[in-house]
């Protein structure tokens, strides 16, 4: 008997023990992280409100009660029934019903009504018919991405059990190892920004870090192939800090190179992943490169998620305890704390981060019960790298947006459809709401719609007064009628720039392709419009070269559009910049972040900067907090302990 | 084709051209790190003293010619026309031919006359008999150590050529990684002392530097397990500083993981190890420990050990070229010299070192074409790590044996067997030849006799003055009619006990088993005879106990010997100890090893130490010198490139 069926028939036992009488356990099984606890009287698991609650604090573990499939309701039977229970405002679109393991899925666009108070409906709802009610959101706005990832998962259930019963396994194993070590190997993003990459590795278990591309430099990829990542399929498990490419375009590259093992992050960030790395592979295509893996290694990828939430504590190997916070960078951002050992080491990667409030989300959680290392994103971590105030910039847009208007031209700007693009919508809407500029439309192309679609499948991740507002007043800013989603291509186009004033959003951020070049085509000669970049414009693309002044653009002809002017664009329309919403915590960010955090680390290593970025940073906490701090290069091992 | 063949076949053309007219080639070969040249016309070649120079040159690489087969003389002629071109003087006391490989090796008492004026005497040999003559020397005293290497070489010759020619394709392999950098890890002898060793990677290769384990400490080995190290057969190569257990010990353990590479170091260095490391295993399995590995897997190192000579830049990988230089510090001991890439970096590992010249040795090499990165021993790096300067000690220890002498007692000296013994031998010849000391026996007891053997069978390694003196002077002190060899046993110890006035020099020099327990045993409780200490005795040692007062000492009655005594020794004799012998560098001379180093390094790691010695170390060439220092811990690794 292996050791790890030693454990489970030990903790069947205890579980046995632990329960009133009449409640039997039928069978015990690791999926992922979670014990499941197979049982054929799942009512009367659940009239006891506290007793998941109990069992899992005695065995230090997250348990799920299933019910044993002999003692399953019938479908329709059970349907009904959950209709009787659950209040018709709740909004139940979508029943799903998994008999291998007496999960009923429940999508309803009210799902706090679903789970009721402290779970007391999904408790009703066991009680009920037995089978086990797992609740998910229905998209407000439909998003193709939501619905195929979990069709995705839907179809693939049964090789997901496979996956999570296995790593289940593999992170309760018996701990082989006698050294005791902690160390952190770079693989990317050090003096540079781009190529996220790192491994944690004890005696025991290697955890590889975010795996992204570096934009604008498509060899630069991180550094797979040293012994400390090689080989990939035995690193124990994968963390995804957030969705952005360079953080994890060359997650789906892993499982064509042999790793088979979890993804840990939140669920938005799963769903934006599949987004963004689907469309990485479409841009890889669309300019003749051949992409480093097809779009079957992205379904892998998300088949091999294992979602978790702000909060959780998960156990992700023997010695290697992973709890996400939020990061407030975009929308599931996630500040990844790591406890290992016990008691051993305690260290957190910020991924990206933005310290105070925005529109979107709450500031970084920079608070933790024990923290020696922080590896910390130095993006603006430069001497100089202040922004404007958010406010002083919202005021600076609206004022060119008032002006634009007035002259009866068009505002075009262009913005990354995940995070800066939701913000500005938010902008807009208070804007308008309130009379600071007029209503008129805003127009989204590009991935934009899809991505607010992703955005509002999960107000958790908002920020509170946002998610309460889309939560309990029923008054979702995304909803807002001015919101037009370009859907028809170029004619709609030409329809927009022959109309009424409008506001235009469109990728890509940085005028390197996408629908912002038509735009451009169809707007750029007026006068009276307006061009206002809002996000980073890096070295080397058209939007550095706009705001430099450059105002003849070359273009491609793409399919005969362009109504038969020549190649080269004269931009006439206005060019503004107005920066303060970024997504980065600025170098005053950074510092609070550190400076405020609790408990503050003996250790920070600057990271996910380009070199100046990096050493002023270091330097700087060094000298103002007296801490250890370290510009790493790439490629470098630092041993904690 | 293989692109190791393709090469060889241009290598050929290129030296057919390069050839007169009439001198063939009949096949090219790597062997190791050397390109074998085979041809019909071993005569002419021979007969142009500058042609091999000239082609080494030509194609920068090491060159050997070698007779083809085909045309080698009769063995017996050509032994008798060996007779007449080597001088009677030159002492040959064997000749071995090998007409695989028309190899011809001479054994000789005086290498030099064989070799002749700018190996002259050499060409001489060729030019008379087509064979190639390998010299080597004949052990002044015979040493069972060099006779069981060489023996068993000759054994394994074809198997030897193999791993030759394997090891020589592999070297010369085409170079497939794109990336460039260059990386070392602390795999051990980090903030402690012992079990030194280090990887040295780049893109395309691994280098693991010294193998050994830590005195005192025997379940602490180098972490071979990381993946920096593993798996062990892909390592490229292994260097060995020297022999010292704490440098070697486990470099056999390699070959029953699985290694099946070169070892390069001295040729002292390989006969030590083998020396060492079975003793090692003999004292592991008189302790009632597990060796870690058997004899056999000593062979296996021998087997695979590439010698190099001080001076000789050596290609060990596509990437890596490798140069000894004398360390100072025992016989045949390196400071290792890595030119990486084309120009890229070079870093310098010291090994152990001796600044200043020694009675033994010449001190450190220094000097190097370039370096930018130092690695740096800090046994002796504490602040308040001064020794006593030799002279002063020496006449020290010479009133010591005087007044021991006066009394009519005898001196009993605790030493190690490589590098102290020899030491102390040579202060003892001069002292009587000079009438400082009255003559008297020297036993020399333990490996002490056989390591002395070792030294003397390679005079090259020594010290300028004494190797001239062994060479041209026949004058070689170790040869001196004090010294004996106690060969006999108890009896004999016995004899020397009751006998006059005498010194001993014995194993173990920490008084941690060996004959020196027999000599405590004896001697002991004679209060007109003295112990002196002359080395470092290490914490929990039975050396250091004696040191700081013990004078009741438990004992171990070993196979009914010690006259019927208890189990407790009263120590009756002086106890003194007498600093400045050491093998090592002290604070003084780690410091003007770095100072006067050039060119002048841009990094130094500070290894080899305890916490406080490599802290003080770092910290002090930092301040003096303003360069960036580094104490690493175990399992770091540091970018260069």
């Amino acid at each position: 008997m292996s050791s790890v069926d030693k454990q489970l028939e030990d903790l069947k036992a205890t579980i046995e023990d632990e329960l009133p009488s009449g409640i039997s356990v039928s069978d015990v099984k690791y999926e992922g992280p979670e014990l499941v606890v197979y049982t054929r009287d799942p009512k009367d698991f659940a009239s006891d409100g506290d007793l998941i609650r109990k069992l899992a604090s005695k065995l230090r573990k997250r348990i799920t009660v299933r019910p044993d499939p002999d003692v399953l309701m019938d479908v329709e039977e059970a349907r009904e029934k959950i209709r009787d229970v659950i209040p018709d405002d709740a909004g139940v679109t979508d029943l799903d019903f998994h008999a291998d393991t007496g999960e009923v899925v429940i999508e309803a666009e009210k799902p706090g009504m679903v789970i009721g108070r402290h779970g007391s409906t999904l408790r009703d709802i066991t009680k009920a018919i037995g089978w086990t009610p797992e609740v998910v959101r229905t998209p407000p706005i439909e998003s193709s991405t939501v619905s195929n990832v979990r069709n995705f998962l839907k179809q693939e259930r049964e090789e997901r059990r496979d996956i999570l019963e296995r790593v289940g396994r593999q992170i309760h194993r018996e701990e082989m190892a006698d050294d005791q070590w902690v160390r952190i190997t770079t693989l990317g993003c050090c003096r540079e920004v781009g190529r996220a990459s790192f491994i944690i590795s004890t005696a025991e278990t290697r955890v590889l870090v975010d795996c992204g591309d570096k934009p604008g430099a498509e060899g630069e990829v991180p550094y797979l192939q040293v012994p400390e990542a090689a080989p990939l399929n035995s690193i124990d498990a994968v963390v995804l800090t957030h969705a952005h490419l360079d953080h994890s375009a060359l997650i789906p590259l892993l499982f064509k190179y042999g790793y088979d093992g979890p993804i840990y992050c939140t669920e938005p960030t799963r769903d934006l992943m599949g987004l963004l790395t689907l469309d990485y592979l479409d841009v890889a295509a669309k300019e003749g490169r051949t992409p480093p893996y097809d779009s079957e290694m992205v379904r892998e990828a998300i088949k091999h998620c294992i979602p978790l939430e702000y909060g959780d504590v998960t156990d992700i190997a023997p010695d290697v305890k992973l709890t996400f916070h939020n990061a407030g960078h975009i929308l599931g951002s996630a500040v990844s704390h790591f406890h290992i050992g016990d008691g051993l080491y305690n260290v957190a990667f910020s991924g990206d981060i933005h310290y105070e409030d925005t529109r979107l989300f709450n500031g970084a959680v920079n608070d933790f019960p024990r923290v020696e290392t922080l590896v910390l994103e130095s993006t603006y971590g430069g001497r100089n790298d202040y922004q404007t105030d958010q406010a002083d910039s919202e005021r600076n847009l609206l004022d060119i947006i008032n002006d634009t208007h007035e002259q009866g031209g068009k505002v075009v700007i262009p913005a990354f459809a995940v995070g800066r693009s939701q913000e500005i919508m938010l902008v807009l809407e208070e804007a308008m709401r309130s009379g600071k500029i007029p209503r008129m439309p805003v127009h989204l192309d590009g991935m934009i719609w899809e991505a607010t679609a992703i955005h509002t499948t999960y107000p958790e991740y908002l920020r509170d007064d946002l998610r309460d507002r889309i939560f309990h007043d029923d008054e979702n800013p995304f909803l807002a009628e001015e919101f037009n989603h370009i859907d028809a291509g170029e004619d709609e186009r030409q329809d927009v720039a022959d109309g009424d004033p409008a506001i235009i959003l469109s990728t890509s951020g940085m005028v390197t392709g996408g629908p912002i070049m038509s735009w451009l085509r169809h707007l750029g000669p007026d006068p009276d419009s307006t061009l206002v970049f809002v996000g980073y414009q890096a070295q080397g693309t058209l939007g550095r070269r706009i705001q430099n002044g450059w105002d003849e653009i070359p273009m491609n002809e793409r399919g005969g559009r362009g109504g038969g002017r020549g190649n080269t664009l004269s931009l006439n329309m206005d060019v503004e910049t107005v920066d303060g919403f970024s997504g980065h915590a600025d170098r005053q960010g950074l510092e609070n972040f550190v400076k405020t955090m609790n408990p503050r680390p003996e250790k920070v290593l600057c990271v996910h900067g380009d070199e100046r970025s990096v050493q002023d940073l270091s330097s700087a906490l060094y000298h103002d907090y007296n801490m250890r701090t370290f510009a790493p290069k790439n490629l470098e091992t630092f041993r904690f302990k």
